[in-house]
């Protein structure tokens, strides 16, 4: 290839995709004052494998695998003494609380400058959490039959329009759409391969974010979409420290929780929140969104019933109409995390 | 399996693996003050995906391959102009610049308290910005021939106590090791599955860097290992806005840049770094860190003879001993840091 062909590349290239996010990035007036910022990894199990499974270049031994990638900023000056714990959806990694792709800023900012510590995760399987590769490097060698490897899951910006509620349909916006319309392309990067369905039981997920919570202590776990039940599972695990449940536009239903497991649950705050839209054909059979709001309403119902603080919020049903699936990135997003805020306090 | 046998396991878990990270982390005395922080992605291209590539849940349609994940932090009060994009070698993330093992501030921080905007990026094929599933799906169901699929590499602990140069051979510390040795478990958890021997030409890497550097202006490239000659690459393919090339323990030689193209880059400052225990076996054949280094030593002596300004520092020549590869977490990191920022100040 030529000098001249790639230059022209390379125009291109910083023309199209360099000049929107740079150019469109906003900063806030006021500085951000950290205590502390940084990041660690939890768990993780030891695995020896052979050179097939590394891959090749390194020599055998052992590996770590089904560790957890967390990253954190602590405030100056705390609120009080309650932290967040950011859990992200299906196919996305713990950017999903940063930078909204339109350039605004993102939860994880925002609820800094409320005095909130934040702990993002990238879930095991996904983004710098890494995934175990040895079945991949099997199959690739024909040692192992290619059914033994998991599928990587990706949702298509197609369907994404329709299953996100961008729109009723792919490139038409829903009415008062919240979701920044012209950065739909941008959203589209933060999906990256999804290699969850293989883990071990129990899902390892569960337990670091129980024990992150009982070290960190008053923390809300906040989740989203396929991480829905994650706050309900860790606490299940132990409750210990954990001060409230957070459950963003959760999939599945709540349904196969026992009443004995709902009782362990009563003593800590649940608060669901769906956006609008729910009736919106997804494209994907048996996956509905208005089924699992009308499930997880249920299963508030039977939590309250068990002696428990659960409320189901949904947002038009406050006048906020046109709220998509990534509430956290919605233009309002900032009311929404002040409504989560304000009925954990409401409810503590 | 029953209550009390999670309830077990978690108390394991909660004890081995979660104590160490969290307790050890240290604070600076002085809260960090950012103009800004957050994060976007370069890049990207779309290519559509059938149902089978996408990994069966979503429907078909586009998705966006080959992005490339950057997160950043500004100070509020800059020394200058300049700005830091530092990216991973091998096998890491952007992680490899964040908080130590050990639970030092990492070079992240460290620059922006020197007042220094820094940029951290994963790799196109690793952690955050993800990698082309679609081969992977396609060998599961039988649609494709297994070496289709492009291994994923991994380094064993084994091989890194001997090839990182933490010990001459696997568990014993080199002398005056300069890598916090109680803390290489924790790193062990950095490594995860890397994608990227399957990428375009030219490498998008190269692209994405060069344009970022070309809109930050002012901007130090630093590669590490395997990402070695990124910079170089970068600044052949635009100059513009590369202030200087930081290369540390870079992989390769450099042998095979031509006269023409290193007189394209003489006129931007080049130091190389490397660490101490160069002649240690790394266990994998061919792969040497003496060569590399004898190599980018040659390199540095063409790029002055064609009127460059170029540095290799051997940091035993300097009375530093026993620094690893991961120079950015070794105990005295922050001299590291000091020793680069320092050379581009005399040589700008």
């Amino acid at each position: 290839m030529t000098k001249s062909i790639l230059h022209a590349i390379f125009l291109c290239l910083a023309h199209i995709s360099m000049a929107q996010p740079l150019a469109a990035i906003q900063s806030e007036s006021e500085p951000l004052v950290l205590q502390s910022l940084g990041s660690f990894y939890l768990g993780g199990d030891k695995q020896f494998q052979n050179q097939t499974e590394l891959g090749g270049f390194s020599s055998e031994g052992h590996v770590t695998v089904n560790q957890m990638y967390v990253n954190y900023m602590v405030p100056q000056h705390r609120t009080d003494s309650m932290s967040f714990v950011f859990i992200h959806g299906m196919n996305l990694s713990g950017k999903t609380w940063e930078t909204t792709p339109d350039g605004r800023m993102g939860w994880n900012e925002y609820f800094v400058r409320k005095g909130y510590p934040v702990y993002m995760v990238d879930q095991v399987g996904a983004g710098r959490s890494g995934f175990n590769q040895k079945y991949y490097n099997l199959v690739r060698e024909e040692q192992l039959a290619a059914k033994n490897q998991e599928t990587f899951q990706r949702i298509s910006d197609e369907n994404t329009w329709i299953n996100f509620r961008f729109g009723l349909k792919n490139q038409q916006p829903v009415k008062e759409a919240k979701y920044p319309i012209g950065a739909v392309g941008e959203f589209s990067k933060q999906s990256i391969p999804f290699a969850l369905f293989g883990l071990a039981d129990p899902n390892p997920n569960y337990l670091y974010l129980s024990a992150l919570a009982a070290e960190l202590k008053h923390t809300v776990l906040v989740s989203h979409s396929q991480s829905g039940r994650f706050p309900i599972e860790s606490a299940l695990l132990n409750p210990k420290g954990i001060k409230a449940m957070v459950m963003l536009e959760p999939g599945g239903t709540g349904a196969d929780f026992t009443d004995e497991q709902l009782s362990a649950l009563a003593t800590i705050p649940l608060l669901v929140v769906f956006g609008d839209y729910l009736e919106n054909e997804t494209g994907i059979p048996g996956h509905s969104w208005k089924n699992y709001h009308d499930g997880w309403g249920d299963f508030v119902q039977r939590l309250n019933a068990a002696g428990g603080k659960a409320t189901l919020i949904y947002l038009p049903n406050l006048g906020i109409h046109g709220n998509s699936h990534m509430l956290m990135q919605d233009k309002n997003n900032q009311q929404v995390a002040d409504i989560i805020i304000d009925w954990i306090k409401d409810n503590e």
